[in-house]
């Protein structure tokens, strides 16, 4: 499983993924689910993966094989809109899904992959999609501005509360890792480090990026302070009738 | 969908169920999943039901039939322990799943119902079990002392951060509303009102309960505490270091 999340807000865009892959519980690793391409000044695209590994790896294979093509009919600097891109990724996507998929149903397993999308090309406005295993895709939209890939319920209900358009893009991060962290705790197969990248809005350059690991001080602070504010929070709940008798 | 909760804690056992039903999206019933039992200082009974209502309801109608009929091989005040009771209801419920599962297989549909069991037999403990559409059930533990049942992950961040056994009957009925409020936020299948009953151990008496609607006091003020409280715990983050140095 994996939980990767982007939220587009206002001023920019925040991306987050975990780092957890597995084969079953007793094949367990650590990758990198965040790629990001930039070329300064032209356009930065984040692209965030979720479900078969294989598929995935391919995928970014394939989209490095045409950067360095220049024949290639397509690549990520080609795109005039970032939906071209999505569209694009789609398409390798279940072209590496088909090539396996006969094999692997004999083996009941599955190369599904789901991408998430997002950056911005110049004088265009940021964006994210969310690209499906069927080579589809959606974006977000100002009153759900956010989209997630994998397990994506346990660290739903913060964003609901939180996010709107209006969000600092610190807020939206902040918010981004108390959703990742939610999700690490109650889904052992979404696990550390945690990256995020964060997009100044019409930067045309490098997201901020890091990656957190559990003794990164910035994570555990932010475990603290969410922990001991959720049981203030839970404290000040209101009493029971009789609770307020005695 | 469906989302029901029982929690044990040293004092007694907590249970919340919502109460919404559907056969698609367009078609939204209301109905209680929350079944009370008790015979004063003899034992008390709690049954929460998710999955198929024509399988909760023919298991509840069982039920009441075995009570009616004083040669019934067993019924809720026949069994010496709550292991067995909830044996019992596995086996109602999978008869009735058999009776209609190839008709209902041709429609691609499913009658599988699972179920939450709580209560005390007089000179016994508190015990919650969960009980599988297979009929095969597992109890709480001090480690995991509560059991969903339906639409489980919403609501489960809060339950692992606030409840151990040593928490207060009041604290875990909060938590179990908190739990309930996230879900119903965030899956438009699981629908107000909220039934919540509040068993203190070893009284072997009524659980006291209420059913709380979007304008019950209780819970209106319950939303407006809550979402307040999250929203400061959010704003207490640590920053950023740039944000530190502005």
């Amino acid at each position: 499983m994996t939980y990767c999340l982007a939220i587009r807000v206002n001023k920019g865009l925040v991306f987050a993924s975990d780092s957890r892959t597995n084969a079953g519980v007793d094949y367990v690793a650590t990758y990198s689910k965040m790629h990001r391409f930039t070329w300064p000044g032209e356009r930065t695209v984040v692209l965030l993966s979720a479900g078969s590994l294989a598929t995935s790896q391919s995928v970014l294979n394939a989209i490095n094989s045409d950067l360095e093509d220049p024949e290639a009919p397509f690549n990520l600097r080609k795109g005039k809109h970032l939906y071209d891109v999505a569209s694009y990724i789609g398409n390798l996507s279940q072209k590496e899904q088909q090539q396996h998929a006969p094999a692997l149903e004999k083996s009941n397993a599955s190369a599904e992959a789901s991408f998430i999308l997002g950056g911005q090309i110049a004088g265009k406005t940021c964006e994210i999609y969310m690209i499906y295993p069927q080579g589809n895709y959606i974006s977000a939209s100002d009153d759900t501005p956010y989209l997630q890939i994998g397990e994506n319920k346990y660290g739903k209900p913060i964003l609901d509360r939180i996010i709107t358009p209006n969000t600092s893009l610190e807020d939206a991060a902040r918010c981004a890792m108390v959703s990742l962290d939610s999700t690490v705790r109650s889904n052992i197969s979404v696990g550390l480090p945690i990256e995020l990248a964060i997009y100044t809005g019409d930067s045309i350059d490098e997201p901020w990026h890091n990656k957190y690991r559990a003794f990164s001080p910035m994570y555990k602070s932010m475990q603290k302070q969410w922990n001991e504010g959720l049981r203030q929070a839970f404290s000040g709940l209101p009493r029971f009738d009789w609770e307020k008798e005695e």
